[in-house]
């Protein structure tokens, strides 16, 4: 291959395929954008692609805490590829979520690092499991919209790797995605496309990710910069512009030959696999993929509220179904994911085969409403006995290219509601969006479901819901604040001049209203169900082990109700060791279970190093303390009925070098520095003129003196080992410093 | 002078004085620990110090809110240094309460910079009247004290100009203080003692300080790299170590003899100075310096809870004192700040003067008690019509040299008022501490005060308040939150490996509350009095304005009430503006008034470009932005019943340069970039292949079309210009690039 041809493949043939070379038989492969469907593009607008199933977006997917449907979900993704000659579905993506505000939130699965990694890994093998290849992203810490091309994302090292890097972790574990997607932001003043501690420190050699790197379409800055980095390749085509860069630097020495065969190797061995697996003439079963689209998003929907257990509808009563969401609904975000449906279900439609259902449609296409329109929704209302409205957000609400202002629906919505909720007592609110909304009106009405972006067929899964044809099971991806000013990023979102700090640091999410003791509107994790279950018991293996151990801990779940149901069985840790700052609990392991009534069964977990340690910045790892961990589990963050407490000892222990710059406390906690420590604190008594009084103390000399040496003791445990030079006053030099740094090396 | 003999006056020859050069007649001069009083250390530990006056620490100071009695006080502090041959006072402190843990914010003034800046200012122009000089401390971003000898403050730069520095900057621009005390942390990476950007681009450069900077004892980490960045003296002495690496230093280039004469001179100037102004054999009047004590401190005392105006006291009910404070007062802080006083006065003994008093001890010295002190305490309230507990926090609550671990007070202290509040219904609480407690109990008592750490005084100036002699006039220098999680830096403080990042930004104190609409137990400003103001007009000298004119505001308020009394009248600025993240409000001017029952009076305040502008990290500047702003008065943060609104119109607008990384709407902003935009813009069509179509469109279509142009209009607004070419697809080139910028330039 000459240095040409590999440079050409370093880069797209256009917007959507790779370049081929013929003479060496690579093929060209074609991407499209992805991850809740297939979108093909048929031109260059995005309202042109082929007909697809559209599936409910990531942030329902999230809510059904179901990798298993995910899975098949995926496998379900694939045979559309397949039958569209499409070789990678760029998706999914697990960037967390940092404020509800996010504008494309609803393309992203959760808050919660562990949840989103492990649906996306699950989404991915269902996927790959076709031949197709996922492209996981947008790597990383991108999560906003607002100057999404330039901003740069200030988050340190612990925040990183806590909080925003281990759904990517977990993807690129469980499910080797084929390639991973870099965003387009900077992250510590580096862009994504060129930042090597991401690209090929974390990826590739922490992790072992073996596929390649693609950039974000146009995530591209520096194209040299990036190789290095560990980028592979750039999407969209250049035009060769940056081609001729890449030759040019592999001749100059600014790019290595060994870089660049690894690119294109790592490039052509994708291109070849899936031009291999392609599976020519392949086609997919429309209504099939409907139906489990339908599933799907049965599996998705929330229940959050169900006073008087106004849920299920009884179909013997008169139902007002109020909005226009009920008949035009909102099933799917906008901008590059939006998939062309091959059908649209709506809840009237679907609701009306089995109910008697009247209809208002309460307000505009536009989200506006006026006194005719409410008059007529309240009118509807009153002459029914349940009334159920549909609401959300609208398209220009939420969509990729920017963030909302607001928690807030359209002031029509609101409105709406409120005016139902005056004339009639029985009201079901509905809920169609992609990210948590502010409900002011939440104490007026008996039941509210979270239907989240719920794919094509949401208006029949939803239907499916109401009549109790599907017992809900989905449980909040997301936590929902009271208002805005609740939320952990509220004082640093979106970031201005360029920047945005991440100052909230870990504690995003659950992780945030759990330490400052806010209460949410609704909780991480909670879900309501037309059943009951009762946590009747926990069992740990060992009530004390290493940190490197595994401890087995299994929890009793019992369906306590009438109806058939599924339960998200949630388990979370807890560190009671304060020396370091924690969230309150951090979920770390979950089970979705399905029990018919009465029915009991046990869920086993193993949990191990990772489940109790936290990233620390001394030692650019992870590391655990020594002592107590609760382990709490339950059906939602906010009610966790069965804990059991674990003693966990240290061994993996980690230790910075001893620097002139480390603290006499660090030389006293060092292995190698005790006995330096020891020695120091030995001599310090005369070198600082302490301890040498021979006169005898009264008690209550004695007693100021013992005060004075622990305040001088507090003192000089924190002081960095340089400054016995500086605050020695001649009596400590340089030289003995260097010394006694010798003997701790 | 020798180049050794230069190098020599860069250190202290001891741990309090300089290094005199006889042959050159240069003195050396006395430096004692200081802010409210002389500490003029005998020996080596903090025990032992000449009798001083100890007036209120800065906390109480700053809730005075009453510069000239700063001034008068520090005065009072010039004449005992004179008097005591000490020619440098080392303090005021000006350092932000980032959080109400702060080990040392009884030393510090305020959260906020302009009430932190005004004080010290008023202070150190007092005591600089003396021939006295002034160290202004800790500069700069010193805000906790775990870890301080090596903690990295991590602070964004508009943080750091908005907050952090302009108490530092007030008070050299309005006092000139003679020496300013660089801090031991670190900033952004670098020690305070090796900043560049602090001590020499901001501090000499920015402000026009003129003094010499003393580093912090002890806090020179490397001395060569402190000499360079701006650090003139070095205390306390090293034993001549460091001077050696200073003449080697200049002898190999690495410092500059420009710069080592520099320091000289600088350190000489104020050396002569002192010298010539210290007056030999001068005295103080002890008994007259006690009675400003006295004076002082009644002022600094804050009435937060005057129910049924159980305060002033009846003197002809019985009043049980309980606690221990009330016969040993808790006066001043721990650590460097801790004067010997010249006497001490309780409360116990002043009101028993004038009121029938009976007394209980509550709890021991060390802050415990038991059922029988209890028992004591309930029993003596019992046989009282009115119970006063005097409680707050213990020497080993708050400290130099270590953090608080939580806003609590003692349990003794509070299970005391509860009970005492269980067998009294008339119940006054007193405290005594130097930064904000949680109060559980302030529902269940009818008065409380806070009187801070009041001094040696602070005992008779209690009783002067609680008799009503004196009516109080303090109002809050910090916010008291009602839990610990409420406060703004919660999550970040003290911060962990070294490091602590300010992650609440610009929002710090009222800032925060007003921001999250979190609710303060007390908020900043907040301040009862036994008489009542009513604030009954504003006017404004222009409703329109550019942000470079002088807008003059007055305001009137008047004493409704049937006693004198003092208010602080506020003066809070708003941004209605929603282009930049600002708080809701900022504190800018404030007047102390007297008043007789029934006069009125009108205070008169003088706007100008500060009080609108905010610090733009784009342009590392002040800008304003376009549009309305809201003048708000009154005598509390939370209330602030007068408000004029007043239209800016920014002139003085900078500019970054256009450079290939600024977006396009940056392009649009700007005025060299405008035109270029505009070309662009008008060529965008052809690149990207939009608007070439001439078939007829439908409506709907059209409408579609609209839709997409926004988006893409919105999606390339954002877009680095440098994008142009990597996703122009080879139409747009570098050379079209850099052609472009150079007509920016």
């Amino acid at each position: 291959m000459t240095l040409e041809e590999k440079a050409s493949l370093c880069s797209g043939r256009d917007f959507w395929s790779t370049r081929p070379i013929e003479r060496l038989e690579i093929p060209s492969v074609f991407m499209t954008d992805g991850p809740h469907g297939l979108r093909k593009a048929t031109g260059t607008d995005f309202t042109n692609s082929v007909p697809a199933t559209c599936f409910p977006t990531a942030a329902g997917l999230a809510s059904s805490w179901n990798p298993e449907l995910l899975h098949e979900m995926g496998i379900a993704l694939g045979e559309e590829c397949q039958a569209n000659n499409v070789q990678f579905l760029l998706g999914p993506g697990v960037n967390m979520k940092r404020s509800p505000l996010g504008g494309r939130n609803f393309e992203y699965f959760s808050e919660d690092p562990i949840l989103a990694g492990k649906m996306a890994a699950a989404l991915i093998n269902g996927l790959q499991s076709q031949g197709v290849g996922a492209s996981l992203k947008h790597f990383a810490a991108n999560n906003q919209e607002f100057e999404r091309l330039s901003n740069n994302s200030v988050i340190d090292e612990r925040t990183l790797h806590e909080i925003y890097l281990p759904a990517f972790e977990i993807a690129v574990k469980e499910a080797q995605p084929w390639t991973v997607m870099c965003s387009y932001n900077k992250l510590n003043g580096t862009y994504a496309s060129e930042n090597n501690l991401l690209l090929d420190s974390i990826l590739r050699k922490q992790w072992g990710f073996k596929g390649f790197v693609v950039s974000d379409w146009g995530a591209v800055s520096n194209r040299v910069a990036g190789i290095n980095a560990g980028l592979d390749l750039e999407m969209p085509g250049n035009g060769g512009l940056n081609d001729k860069k890449i030759v040019a630097a592999v001749n100059s020495g600014q790019i290595s030959k060994e870089r660049l065969d690894e690119v294109v190797t790592q490039i052509v061995a994708q291109l070849l696999k899936t031009h291999e697996l392609h599976k020519e003439g392949a086609t997919y079963d429309k209504d099939k993929h409907h139906e489990l689209a339908r599933k799907v998003s049965s599996e998705c929907a929330v229940l959050l509220k169900n006073s008087n257990n106004i849920l299920p509808l009884d179909k013997s009563k008169k139902i007002a179904l109020i909005g226009n969401f009920a008949k035009a609904p909102r099933y799917q975000g906008a901008g590059s994911s939006q998939v062309n449906p091959t059908r649209i279900a709506n809840v009237y439609d679907a609701l009306s085969k089995t109910a008697t259902v009247s209809f208002a449609t309460g307000y505009t296409a536009d989200a506006t409403t006026d006194a005719k329109l409410i008059a007529e929704a309240q009118e509807q209302a009153k002459n029914s006995q349940i009334a159920v409205v549909v609401a959300g957000l609208p398209d220009t609400y939420e969509s990729e290219g920017f963030d909302r202002s607001n928690m807030d629906m359209p002031e029509a919505f609101n409105t709406l509601i409120e005016a139902v909720a005056k004339v009639q007592p029985n009201v079901v609110v509905v809920l169609m969006n992609g990210s948590a909304v502010a409900m002011p009106w939440a104490g007026k009405v008996k039941g509210i479901i979270e239907c989240w972006l719920g794919g094509q067929a949401g208006g029949e899964a939803l239907a499916d819901i109401l009549t109790g044809k599907v017992n809900p099971s989905g449980k909040l991806s997301e936590s929902f604040a009271v208002k805005l000013e609740d939320t952990p990023s509220y004082l640093n979102f979106p970031g201005r001049d360029g920047t945005t700090i991440y100052g909230e640091g870990i504690f995003i999410g659950y992780r945030y209203y759990d330490k400052k003791k806010v209460a949410p509107l609704f909780p991480f994790g909670f879900g309501l169900s037309y059943t009951t279950f009762a946590y009747t018991g926990m069992d740990i293996s060992k009530g004390a082990a290493s940190d490197t151990d595994h401890v087995k801990v299994s929890v009793k779940v019992k369906n306590t109700g009438k109806a058939a149901g599924k339960e998200v069985v949630q388990l979370y840790v807890q560190d009671e060791n304060k020396t370091i700052i924690r969230p309150e609990k951090e979920l770390k392991h979950f089970a979705k279970v399905s029990l018919q009534p009465g029915e009991e069964t046990t869920v086993s977990f193993e949990l191990s190093y990772r489940d109790f340690a936290y990233y620390s910045e001394k030692v650019h790892s992870w590391q655990t303390s020594n002592g107590k961990y609760n382990i709490l589990a339950g059906g939602s963050s906010a009610d966790l009925p069965l804990h059991r407490s674990l003693d966990i000892t240290a061994t993996n222990v980690l230790y910075a070098p001893l620097t002139r710059n480390s603290l006499l406390k660090e030389f006293a906690q060092h292995p190698k520095g005790k006995a330096v420590y020891a020695k120091l604190m030995e001599s310090m008594g005369s070198m600082f003129g302490a301890g040498n009084s021979t006169e005898k103390l009264t008690p209550a000399q004695e007693d100021a003196r013992k005060k004075m040496q622990a305040m001088m003791m507090a003192i000089l445990n924190e002081m960095p080992v340089s400054k016995l030079v500086s605050m020695g006053g001649g009596k400590f030099t340089d030289q003995m410093l260097d010394e006694m740094l010798l003997q701790v090396q």
